[in-house]
This record gives C-alpha cells, sequence and structure tokens, in this order.
C-alpha cells in the first residue's frame, strides 16, 4: 500500500529544495520582488504536477535529475498560472490555499510581474536539462494552445451555457495539456522507451480529465475550510462545469471511469507504476 | 552609408514572416485568442531587437537562420512585456502604435493571457535553435533578474524621486538586459569568437542605455502624432527620468556618450559593422 500522503510529501520536498535553492541564485531581482515570488511559490499546494512526473521517471527506473528539473519547471509554470488566475480581471480570488493571493498581498501589477517572472524562470530551469523536444513540449502545453488557450475558453464561456464537447476541450487544454506533458515529459527525460512514454502520456491525459472533473464537483460542495479557497464559484459565475451540464452523480461516475482508463494504460507496468496507480485513486477521492 | 530605415524594413520583413508561420502552425489555440495575439504581434514596431540580433550575426558573418529564432523570441518578449506593461495595474495606457492597446480592444483577462501566451511561445522558437545557453540568458534578461526585475522598479519608484544610480539599475535591467542579450545571442549563435561576443555584448549594453534615455527624452518633448502613443507620462507620473534627474541637456548628453561607447565597441570591426554603426546613431537621433 502506497501511503499518497508521504509520496506526495516527499517530492514535495524535493522540488522545494530546488525551487528554493534557484530562487535564491538569482541575481539582480528587487528585494519586493524577491519577497513576492517567494511566497508565491512558499508553502505550496500539493506539488501534483512535479509528483507526476518523478513518479512517470519511476516507472522507467530512469535518472531522477534530469525529471526534477522538468517538475520545478511544470510547478513553477502552474503557480505563474494561479497568480493570473485570481487576478481581478480574471477569477478575482482572494485567497488561495488559506492565505491571500499575491495580488491581494502585494498589488495588482506585483501579480502580473511575478507570473512573468515565474514563467521565464520555469524556462530558465529547463535549459538546464539540455533537452529542447521536452522544454518544447512544455511551451506548447503552457502556451496558447495549451494552458493559456483553455484559460481563455474558461473566461470566454463565463455566463452563458456551452456544450459538453465543449467543455471537455476547454479542460483539456486548461488543466490536461500540463498534466498530460508532466508525465510524459518525466517519462521521457527518464529515457523510456517509446511504448512506456505513449502509455504514461495516457495515463496523464485520463488522469487530467479525472481530475478537473473532481474539481468542478469539490467546487460545488466542497468544504472551504479544508480546500482553503472559496467554493461555490462556478455556480455563481454560472461556468459551463461537468455538475452543471450532466448533474452530480453523473460527474462522478465520469470521473471514476476517467480514472479506470488512466489505470488501464498503466497494465503493463509492475509494481513500479504503484505510486502512479495510488496517485489516480487519490485525485477521486480527494477532499481539496 | 546605410539606410536605418530600409535595413530595420528589411529584417522585420523576415521577423514578420517566421512569426506569421510560427503563429499560423499553432494547433488548438481558440479562434479569439488567436486574433488578439496576432492583433498585438502585427503590425509591429521597429522591430529593433531582431535588427541587433540578426546584426550582430552579420559582423560576425555568421549563418543567419539560429540568429532568425532567437530574433523572433526576443520580438515575442518584448511584445509580451508591452502587452502587460499596458494594463490598466501598470502603466494604464489606451495606444499603443497608434491603435487601441490589447487590453482595450479585447479586455484585460485576454490581455494577460496574450502576454502569457506570446511569452510561452518565444521559449518554444527557442527550443527550435537547440543552443541551451542561449536559451538561458534570454530567460535571464527577460526574467525576474532582468526586465521583469526592471519593471517592477518602474513600478515600485513612481510618484517618488529615485537616486540616479538606481536609474540607472531600473533602464538597465528594464530595457538594457534585453537589448543586451539580442546582440549578444546573434553573436553567439553566429559563432563568433570569444573576443566578438564580448565586444557586441559592451556594444549592446551601452546601446540599451542610449535607447532607454532617448526613450525617456522622447516622453518629454515628442510629438505624439509621430510617436503614436501618449507623451508627458512620466512626468505625470512624477516617474524619475534622466531628464526630471539630471535636465535634458545633461541627458541628451549622455545618451550621447553612451552611443559613443557603443560605437567604440565595435572598433575592430570592418565594414560588416556599419549596419549596427548606423543604428546607434538612429537610435539617438530617432523621434519615436
Amino acid at each position: 500500500m502506497i501511503d499518497v500522503s508521504a509520496y506526495l510529501a516527499a517530492h514535495a520536498k524535493r522540488v522545494d529544495e530546488m525551487l528554493e535553492r534557484f530562487l535564491s541564485m538569482y541575481e539582480g531581482v528587487p528585494d519586493g520582488l524577491h519577497e513576492a515570488l517567494h511566497y508565491s511559490l512558499f508553502p505550496g499546494g500539493k506539488r501534483l504536477r512535479p509528483a507526476l512526473a518523478l513518479g512517470a521517471c519511476e516507472v522507467v527506473c530512469g535518472d531522477p535529475a534530469p525529471a526534477l528539473h522538468a517538475a520545478c519547471a511544470l510547478e513553477l509554470i502552474h503557480t505563474y498560472s494561479l497568480v493570473h488566475d485570481d487576478l481581478p480581471c480574471m477569477d478575482d480570488d482572494a485567497i488561495r490555499r488559506g492565505l491571500a493571493t499575491v495580488h491581494k498581498k502585494y498589488g495588482e501589477a506585483t501579480a502580473v510581474l511575478v507570473g512573468d517572472g515565474l514563467q521565464a524562470m520555469a524556462f530558465e530551469v529547463l535549459t538546464h536539462v539540455r533537452a529542447a523536444l521536452v522544454a518544447r513540449e512544455i511551451a506548447q502545453a503552457s502556451g496558447p494552445g495549451g494552458m493559456v488557450g483553455g484559460q481563455y475558453l474558461d473566461v470566454e464561456s463565463e455566463g452563458h451555457r456551452i456544450p459538453l464537447e465543449q467543455v471537455r476541450r476547454l479542460h483539456r487544454l486548461k488543466t490536461g495539456a500540463l498534466i498530460r506533458v508532466a508525465t510524459r515529459s518525466g517519462a521521457r527525460l527518464g529515457k523510456g522507451t517509446p511504448t512506456q512514454i505513449s502509455a504514461l502520456t495516457q495515463y496523464g491525459e485520463h488522469l487530467g480529465l479525472a481530475f478537473q472533473i473532481v474539481d468542478d464537483i469539490l467546487d460545488e460542495i466542497g468544504d472551504d475550510d479544508v480546500m482553503g479557497k472559496r467554493s461555490g464559484k462556478d455556480r455563481a459565475r454560472n461556468k459551463s462545469t461537468y455538475p452543471a451540464l450532466v448533474g452530480l452523480n453523473e460527474a462522478q461516475r465520469l470521473a471514476q471511469e476517467a480514472k479506470d482508463r488512466a489505470l488501464q494504460a498503466l497494465a503493463a507496468f509492475g509494481p513500479n507504476a504503484d505510486p502512479l496507480r495510488a496517485l489516480a485513486q487519490y485525485v477521486v477521492e480527494r477532499r481539496r
């Protein structure tokens, strides 16, 4: 039995250490900006994307060092997207992980710059791996044809119903692309075979869908205290979420189905993949 | 005699073609976001940074293809910084290059996402060069220890006088770092010798300073119609510019001095460097 909390904590520790070291190495950063960058990164959340990259690398028995760089880059990108997503012109959130959001604490201009700076740092970390293909896939997954495109669709869809097919596309871009590239780049940097890389990409893709459906469900029924942020926002903004479109029961069934497909993608792997199996279970059972 | 306008136009054409091709290749980008990205990039400005990268590559007689990729990345980064800088929480500008700024035309949320997307695109272009060191230097020059840090100091310094030494630091980060890395990466990708790379880095450094001082002067005395944007903003915001701190005449003298140093850095080069010499002259004589 894998203890998911301990597994996430162990990987988060390695990622946090590298992020902390990387941030402290930076020269010439104005003090106030340095403080705001640090505030945005620590304490972090679940560090799920880094754990997925490192976990995929473990499945193919790869050297963890390159995957750790990718893991940090993914977390820097994820964090920048949260900082910008919280801005008044986007989701307008005051609380994140139980603390004031960056723009509430340091002002909007600083929050824009913190996000911009985190993204530059992400791509700088990636240059240390010297794996242009991985860097390219991460840039694509986070750019206009990936995460940024999904955020755009999310903003655009506010206030009116969109069909389920479009919600799927929105989620595939907004959350799915970065989770998919997390396992994919971990597998690639761990020097997995093409078949292994493909299986772990499939796993990430289904897991990303499960993750997003559960996110929608938690926004609907979650406990604010457990989540450290305000729930019910999607409904207030009349967002086209899975629960809103297909009902809570069907949304839960779809999340389970996506998780089952994620597990199927791991079928050819032995016990090395147990942490990823446990993470899939965790993703649909989590309460925050 | 070099015709600077023709030189800039010729290089801008190559950069625009590549940016246009790159943007059209992108798959999965939502239509509205694609339109806003295109709007932010075309028609462009002087495309000075690309011309500097390509010009430095010509000085060392290098293959222009890799430098063209860096040139596009630098312009994508420069453009994203303008889009974010124009936001209401930053400089709050309604007009840029004679047209409505991105947030005025498409809304603030889209402007944030356009900037984020352009940055991801910049680093994706760079992965095609497979020159990790150049990508790293560009990430550093544009990140919290470079351009983003300079923007932070700029926002922070508004409304109160700061000493000239700090203004210098602000400019070195905000504008200088990206111009410096433009010539540096052009020289590096053109396979210049260490001495050549160092000389062209020096050139870029002094040119960046001259450019920023002239920018300050133009904001003070420029013609709105020629510039395509509102002038007098710095004074209105009580910004610590060169003219405000040392007076107009001394600012003009400092710009000339920086230009002279830029020219000195090119002393060892022959006629191949004439375009960069002409660009230095142009930078201090321009009216927009």
